[in-house]
């Protein structure tokens, strides 16, 4: 399994239709790109857009205020956002774990949007013995040197897959034989009783709306974290630590 | 039990010599207060210095410049920093707590310094049914409206006991019959071994250098959260609330 490299350029953005164009040409890793949505329907517009297409790059049409917001040095229209990550695929982790005979214990975040949630959560990520986190290209946070930081350089250690439709990768988690737990306040049954042994993907949701329906339908298991206290609501990258800690206990326990 | 009510003057400077000596004649809880090092030798500056160790707040001589950093406004060489919320003393829950037959669960932290650390343990102790937060004197959070808000309501319920030595209330606990348990790296059985049950006093230490040796000298049992990965170091928000429900399981188990 390969390990992400922080790049020297990590954070850094790309300016111009030349150097854009350029960078999409490359290997380097790209968040997305913010596009002038005035350069949509000329040549240079286009052909940015076409390679984004192709590389399954997030772009965005927006208004040049926007871009003037994000820089105030010449863009001529086009802003990448260079990712401090190199991202990794489900695919690409999944058998090689089965290989090795590691039992996988995958985390999904759906729409994680606070960075230094995700941070933290990556931290503890890293120390409960996850092999993977999984996002979102879409609705995440933005990895960032405020992400890398509040890591404590687990981002630098633990592969990180962005994929593009969640809903087809737990389908593709499930059909590979794991179980997938989410972690939700709606949940029937407590952490405590729900059995995070054997091949697993942990699901945890959104600070605002939690996890989305159509991610919900896909669980085996819908488990709750138990609040005997008055304001019944934990912060999710505290409660995320509680269930991969749970699941640690019991896979563990399992080993003894 | 009493609750915390929060008070309208939340996260308020008091200044001046005579409001400082109206505050200090009445009720309201005082966090701390500087002043100028130049009126310990007169009469107002020996009467405040008299009334604080009265009444056990800490106080600070320190040089105009650093009165002169806390506001502009005009301080007559003395700053009083208003409590949000009302103190408790350990001795007057733990009584009531063994009465109402329920199983005392007491967080001790031991100089956790950072505010918004310091709220998010408050919010997550809430949901784990810890009784009381017992904090010392000096080397704490100051309980500011940042804490008030990153524990999202929890520092309004939850009893928070300021104790002047905590090595003392550690004693006190012991004999009592609370068992306790010092969670940190260094210590020799993990946190998934200890027993939670009983009465029970767990201790978190700092950010920096974990729990000061003359607690963990003070402690039944040295319990460590299991790390698997290869950066080793939890976020102690995130610690705290993994130790904090690993005891909510098994005292929930218990209870079955």
């Amino acid at each position: 399994m390969r390990h992400n490299q922080p790049k020297p350029q990590a954070g850094n953005l790309v300016l111009g239709i030349h150097p854009v164009s350029e960078l999409l040409k490359s290997d380097k890793e790209i968040e997305k790109i913010l596009i002038n949505k005035d350069l949509m329907n000329r040549q240079e517009g286009m052909d940015i857009v076409f390679a984004c297409r192709k590389r399954e790059i997030p772009y965005q049409p927006v208004p040049v205020e926007k871009l003037n917001r994000v820089t105030q040095k010449m863009h001529q229209g086009v802003i990448a956002f260079v990712s401090p990550i190199t991202y990794q695929k489900v695919e690409d982790i999944l058998p090689f774990l089965f290989e090795d005979g590691m039992v996988p214990f995958f985390l999904v975040l759906d729409r994680i949007t606070d960075v230094r949630n995700f941070g933290a959560i990556a931290r503890t990520a890293d120390c409960a013995g996850v092999h993977a986190i999984i996002i979102p290209e879409k609705g995440g946070a933005q990895i960032n040197e405020d992400a890398m930081k509040t890591s404590a350089g687990a981002l630098n250690h633990i592969p990180i897959c962005r994929e593009r439709d969640l809903g087809r990768t737990l389908n593709y988690l499930n059909d590979s034989g794991l179980t997938i737990v989410a972690c939700t306040e709606k949940g029937a049954e407590s952490i405590f009783e729900t059995s995070f042994t054997g091949p697993l993907a942990l699901v945890m949701g959104s600070e605002e709306d939690g996890i989305s329906e159509f991610l919900l339908r896909k669980a085996h298991h819908i488990a709750q974290l138990p609040q005997v206290g008055k304001i019944g609501s934990l912060n999710v990258s505290v409660a995320a630590g509680i269930a991969m800690y749970e699941a640690l206990r019991q896979r563990l326990a399992e080993k003894l």
